[in-house]
Formats: structure tokens, C-alpha cells, sequence
């Protein structure tokens, strides 16, 4: 049975989905119908629960992909298809210590706090503080605090706490300011990811991270595409997302040197 | 200091990368020169070696990325970009128990593996005796078997032994049949994935996935598009791999009834 | 100067332009202010001009893609991006006499009777008679009729007039009924284009081309993706169409036959 | 029945297609056999023969994308997956008077050739006699001679000696060096396309079109991608083309004033 506090995805169809928390009292209203919590607390996940209008909604599991995308946002963030292949590409597994900047909305941060538990760390540096407390908040009702180190602060002046980190994700406006500290913090052989939607970031970010000493940069792109399977037929949908950002990968190895 | 045992990727430029385990004995060859393990023990990971002919290689460490893609291949295997989205749109994490089938060449196992430590475990079944040890010895190389099970069995006719797993992949030439099964396995609400490279596949197999009583179905295809980031310009690589698999995510509901 | 009946692109930006034709009287209405057609006459194109509030409109030349987009539409078209590969890979030339089926539209027609002029012609086949009034109606404003001829028909039962023709082109909810009275229709060796938007009636067209003796069949779909050039950056629009149709290509061979 | 000079585009299969121009004498060598030039002679399109090793092969007209691929190549060419959208959204018709620089390998120029005939013209602007002589071949080779005038020139320095034609093409390293030129060239309204494969390239050659007094300026990119329809199966080609060029569109309007 479900409890208060639990998340639940709540789905009626594609356009009537929704995160919610269970609530000890009152109702959660969709547009269609309301779904008193005190009924929905008497169910499971993977059973149906009907409004008072009649209509079906099948009680599921967030996915991690559903928490990310459903942090309240602030700032643009970090979709699922790009995280992924980052989270691959990178060192970030149980145990693992790793640091991101800007906290954003804390979409990423949700992610990496997921795969580093029980004993891992995220720490989390943003410049504004309203972007941090915001995502802050996110953290805490997802249950992922203790997995979180949040910090305000401007990173291109006063870098970061944390050495021998695992992994380092960029995500600022400017990259280029924090790949020499990422370096720093990093161990040697170990990743840093940097996302950035113009082809001008990447190039500058990119030549920066080449003086500092990162090495096998790639630069990548991810695009996904939904297939309709009708009873009518099976097609690619007839519009998608083109475009979120590009993603460059690289790791820590020797400075070059002028020999 | 690198350790007899340890997992390095030795990377000189994108024509000549491997990844290779220490040895206490004896070098590694490579086109571009020799190097002695002996050598290599006195280096850590971000360091550089040369090879006997002069090349530096950066001793990097491995993504998970890399162990999947380098796994000893006796099937196709799951792709980082694909596997990297399945990761988040399911439920895999530190102490989550899953399911996969079929076990191919462990590429899809390593990294469940990685995420599910260090208190679940990964239950791999496949029917091809040679494919499961092939997978083992793989996964055995990796340090991961702790977090694995390993079953030879056909699916169709014996399902799955576990009940209440947290999610279920299926990578089979006929996935539909270890749907059934699949919604036996799992706990409500929790989520299937399945990937095939044809569309008459996908239409099968999420026609029995309605039919067994999984809901929020959602077929997906991911690409993956290098960036060319050069001194003498910025463009998209000419070629790119256009098509592994579609990728089906849904989350187990109640089964539709004649009501 | 331009005179009535001149067709011009108004374009104050990409959301204000506008296909007119130049009339005699009144004045032409936009959300940005009115154009006395009056003065519009005493522009050429190239000028720009102000509506009454004061916004500069360019009086461009519309392209052959401005003409088959805004053609007055009672069903789905066929976009510039598949339009364009269809030409190149078929027989449309000055003097060439292809057939089309369905009339649909318009927009296909539109482009036909351009490339056909001055000696060729198109000879376009539809099912319904509000939909080839509508085409032909939208043929006579673009000055192209005498590179046209209509003609309303169940083509699978009556199939097509004409013998020896240089290309066939099928826009069809059921292709395949098409296919064998292009076969009929078509000079040897010559080219049949079918378009559709799901994979299961390219399959079966396909295989009906295949029994009929077309050769050197090829399915390409054709994406188009925007890339913005702005002053804070350069990188690809946010979303695009991904999916219009899938397009086969095929030429006139020999039947098989059972030697 | 075929004549001497006849272009034909001989079709075994996607690993066995050739085009060819019917001789007197003499025989065509394939690795699946020689077919003799008397022998294909008392053939006709849409015909099948067979090599003296008995492989059958369809004997097809070649399509303007199979002679614009074919041609003799010096140089980079454009495809016919950008070429068909150029066409469309520019203005190249029966009749036509349109300028392209640089002439390369004469495939774009094989293309506008077609389309302008019996009344128009291309002038093909060249740096290099080189490349001038060899696309000059291919399109004699065409039988197109008539509808192209070559020149050899600096076409920075130079410019163009034709006025108001109905469209200007630019294909070359440095296209803003050609912009100017193409303005002063081009009737009021009309189009500019230019194709380039960096991001920098479009960008500088997008801000001198501005300068220049081009508006509507839009940059796209085409994505050809091969469905595979088999026995066992419906899906995308696993590798396709992934980068030709960018294209850029634009019409000439009023230059920018400073009022």
C-alpha cells in the first residue's frame, strides 16, 4: 500500500500524466477528475485508480527519467537522453565522488545522486543562490539529500573543494572558466563531461580543455526519435526535439608540454 | 601505481586505442610499439608512456562505456547510446534487483552490473550454453560477478525464477515471448524494456505487451552524431551509424479486463 | 513593375510572409498593417515596401517550394525535401510526360508542370472530384494549366490513358493498386516514385513493384534540419519535422519469370 | 533499340551498377562478365542481358542523380540529396538564365543543365581550367553543351559578366568572396544558394549576405537515410551519410541603410 510521501506517476495517457506526492489529506484534480489521496493511499503501484469522473489512471513507479524531468525548473536542464549516454561515458557508479557546476535546476544532480548511493557523494556547485536553494529543494523531496553537497559559489574564482573526484560535469554558459579547476580536482585518467547547445562553446571549451591537458575529446550529439506503432500503421513521429545540446567528453591525462 | 589486474585503457588516438588488464609479465604490442607491463606497473592512471617505437599512449581508465563496447563479442551488443536511456527510463540503481534475457555477450550485463552494486544483483538468463560462459568469463574479468547470476534456460517455456525484481530487459530475436514472464517478474508499477533492430518486431512484441496488462508503452530509437571539432572547421562527421535498435519502455499496469 | 496577377513573396520576417497575387484594387491586410495594392504596383520586386503602420515587407520572388507549400490544401502535401530528391531521381524534364496519382492537392502537380514546360506533360489522376477541382483551381492561379491535364477516376479499375510515359509518381492511401498500371504505363527502364508515411504500405508496394518487374527498388526517407545562425551562437533548431514519408524508388525491368 | 552514344545505367545489383555510354565496338567489362557492345546494341531500355557468365543484368535509363553522381570527379561533388531542395527553393526552370561558381566536377552543373533547357542558360564560373576542362568533358559527354557556357576566372577579382539572371549558385572554400558579385548579378527578389560543409563557412558567408542586402536567409541541412526492406525484416540502414554540406537560402532585397 502506498504511503505519504511515496512518488507516484500517476498515467491516464500521453497527455494526462503526473508526479505526484502522496498526501496524507485532500485531493490531487486532473483535468480529468480528482483522485482523493486518502483512496489512493489504499492501492499499489501497478493498480488503477478511477476519478471521480470515471476516467483510469494506472498508478506507476517514476522512472529516473521522469524525476529529472519533473524537478521544478528554474533553468533549462539536462535531458534524459543526453544524461544517459553521460552517465556511460563517465565515472559515476556506486561510491563514486563526483562534482557538477551549475546546479541548475538540480536535473542532473537528481540523476547522479541515484547512481552514487549508498555510499558516494554529489558535490554541487552553483553561482545564484535562488537556483541552488531551488534545486536544493528538488534534492530533498526526492529523498536523495544525503547523497548531495550543495555549494554557492563562483567557480571560475574560487574552484572547487573536492580532489581525486571521479567524474566533473560542466554545464555553464562559459565552460571554458572551469575546465582548468575540473582538472584539478579530478584523478588522473578520469572524465569530464561539458554540455553546451552552440557550436561556438563547444570549440572554445574544447581548446581549453586540450591546453589543460585533457585528452580523447569527442564531441557528440544525441537525438531521439519516437516510432508511432498504430493499428493504422508504424511511423517515426511527424516532429521531434532536434536539438537539446552537444556533448564533449574528455579525460585527465599529461599536460602538453613544449618538448 | 597501476596493480596486476587492473583495467587501463591505453589510448594514443582514436585508430589506436585499446583496453587492456596489467600483467605481471611480458608487454603489450601494438602497431605503434611495445610496451612492457613492467614499465607500465611503475605508471598511474593520467600518465603517459611511450612505446618502444616512441609513441605516447595516456593511460586512461575505462568508461563503463569502453567495458561494455570491449566485452569479447559472440552476439551483437547493446550500445552505450541506447543503453545509457534504457538505464533511466527503468529502474536500475544501487540495490536494485533486475532481469535480462538474453544474456548475449554480457555487454548489457556489465552495466547493469555496475549500477545494481553493491547490495542487488543482475539475473541473466540465455539459452545458448556457449553465449552464458562466453558472458561469464566477461563479467568475471570486469570483478563483477558478485552482482550477478548467471541461468542457461529457455524462457519461453520455464520463465524467470525471481518475483518482485525492480525491472526486466528482453533482448531476444522473438521478445514476446519473455513478456508474459516478464510481467510475473516485476513489481506493479515498475518497468520492461525492450530493443530490436525491426519494426515488425516492435509490433509484435508491444501487441502482447498490451495484451498482458503493460501500459505507458513507448517505442524509441536514439542517434548518435559526432561533432567535428577541427582547426580547419566545425561540422558533423560525414558518416554516422544510423540504426542499431528500437527500444520499447513500458511499466507493468493491470491487465485489461472484459469489463 | 509588377503587374496584376504577379504572384509575390511578402516577407516582413518568418512569422509574417505571405503568397499573394497583385490585384487591381483594395489593399492586402497583414497583423502588421495593410498594403494598398495601388502602391504595391509601382514596386518591382527586390523593392521593399511599408504597410500603413510602418513595417518594411521585401517583395521577393516566391521559389517553386513558396508555390507548392501555399497551394490551397484539401489533403496532406508532398514537401520540398522529398519533392526535391523525387525530381532528380526520376525522369522530370523540359518535354518529359509523366503521370501522377493522386492529384491530392496540388503541390507535386506544381512542381511537375514547371519542369515539364514548355513541350511536356502531366497528367494527373485522382479518385475525388472536390480534390482535383480544388488542384486544377490552384493550377490555373499559378499560370501553369496548359501543362496539365486532370482527370477524375478509380485508377485501380480503369488505370491510366496514357502509354510510354517518362516517370510515374503514386500518392495513395493504398499505393500498390497503383503499381501495375504504372508498370503499363511506363517507357523500359523508365522510373515509378510512390510516397507513403507508414513502413506496412511500403512493404506491400514494395512487393507488388517486385511481382510486377520493377527493378532497383530503394526506400530513402529525407530529414530536413533547421541550423541557426544567430549572434549569440550557431547550432541546430530545437525541433524539426523528423517524419513526412518514405519514398521508393523503382525503374521498369523484365518480370520475372519462372525459368 | 539502344544506339551508339546511348547513356546506360547497367543494374545487377546495389554492389554491381554501372553507367555507361553504348559503343561500336568492343564489349563492357563487369567482375560478373563482359557484355558486348553488339549484343547490348539489340537491346532496349527496360531489357535485360546477360553476361558471358551468365549474371543477368537490367539495362536501365540512368536517372539525373545517377549522371550528376557519375560524373568524372576532380573535385567534391554536390549530392542529389541537396541539389533537389536547391532546385526547389530557387529558381531554376525551363528557361532559366543561372549563374554557378565554382563549376568543380560539373554535377550541380549537369543538373541546372536539364532543367534550363531548351531556352536557358547556366554560366559556370571556374578558378581553375583544370577543373573547368574536366567538368567541360562531362557535360559534352551529356550531350548538355549546349545549355552551359564555361568561363575560367577569379570571380573575386572579376565577378560575373551576365545581369539579371533568375538564380546564382556558390560552391566554393571562401563563398562571401562571391556574395557581392552574386547580388550585382541577380534580378530583384531572386535566389542565392550556397553550400559549404563548416559551421564558420556558413556563418561568415551568412553575415556578408546580410551586409550585401540578402534577406530571408535560412540555413538548412538534408539527412538521407535508406529504409531496409527484407524478407526478415523493416528497418533503417544501420550506417548512412551523415554530412554532405549546409545550404544556405537567401533572396535579394533592399541593402541595409542606416536611416
Amino acid at each position: 500500500m502506498l504511503k505519504i510521501g511515496d512518488l507516484v506517476f500517476l498515467y491516464h495517457s500521453e497527455r494526462a500524466k503526473y508526479l505526484i506526492t502522496v498526501q496524507e489529506k485532500g485531493s490531487f484534480s486532473t483535468h480529468k477528475g480528482n483522485i482523493p489521496f486518502s483512496e489512493l493511499r489504499e492501492k499499489d503501484f501497478g493498480d488503477m485508480i478511477k476519478t471521480h469522473m470515471g476516467f483510469p489512471f494506472h498508478i506507476l513507479k517514476p522512472t529516473l527519467a521522469d524525476l529529472s524531468m519533473k524537478v521544478h525548473r528554474t533553468t533549462t536542464i539536462v535531458y534524459p537522453k543526453d544524461a544517459g549516454l553521460m552517465m556511460l561515458k563517465s565515472f559515476v557508479f556506486p561510491g563514486a565522488r563526483v562534482i557538477e557546476t551549475g546546479t541548475g535546476s538540480g536535473a542532473l544532480t537528481t540523476i547522479l545522486a541515484t547512481y552514487v548511493q549508498p555510499n558516494g557523494k554529489v558535490y554541487s556547485y552553483e553561482a545564484r543562490s535562488e537556483f541552488s536553494d531551488n534545486a536544493k529543494a528538488n534534492i530533498k523531496k526526492l529523498g536523495l539529500s544525503d547523497f548531495v553537497e550543495f555549494f554557492v559559489r563562483d567557480v571560475e574564482k574560487q574552484g572547487f573543494d573536492q580532489k581525486d573526484v571521479d567524474a566533473v560535469f560542466i554545464d555553464l554558459p562559459e565552460p571554458w572558466i572551469a575546465v582548468k579547476h575540473a582538472y584539478d580536482a579530478l584523478k588522473g585518467g578520469h572524465s569530464l563531461v561539458s554540455l553546451s547547445p552552440n557550436t561556438e562553446q563547444i570549440r572554445k571549451t574544447k581548446a581549453v580543455m586540450e591546453l589543460e591537458g585533457f585528452v580523447r575529446i569527442q564531441v557528440l550529439e544525441i537525438l531521439e526519435r519516437e516510432l508511432l506503432v498504430r493499428i493504422t500503421g508504424t511511423r517515426p513521429a511527424e516532429r521531434m526535439i532536434s536539438h537539446t545540446a552537444y556533448l564533449i567528453f574528455a579525460q585527465k591525462g599529461k599536460k602538453p608540454t613544449a618538448e
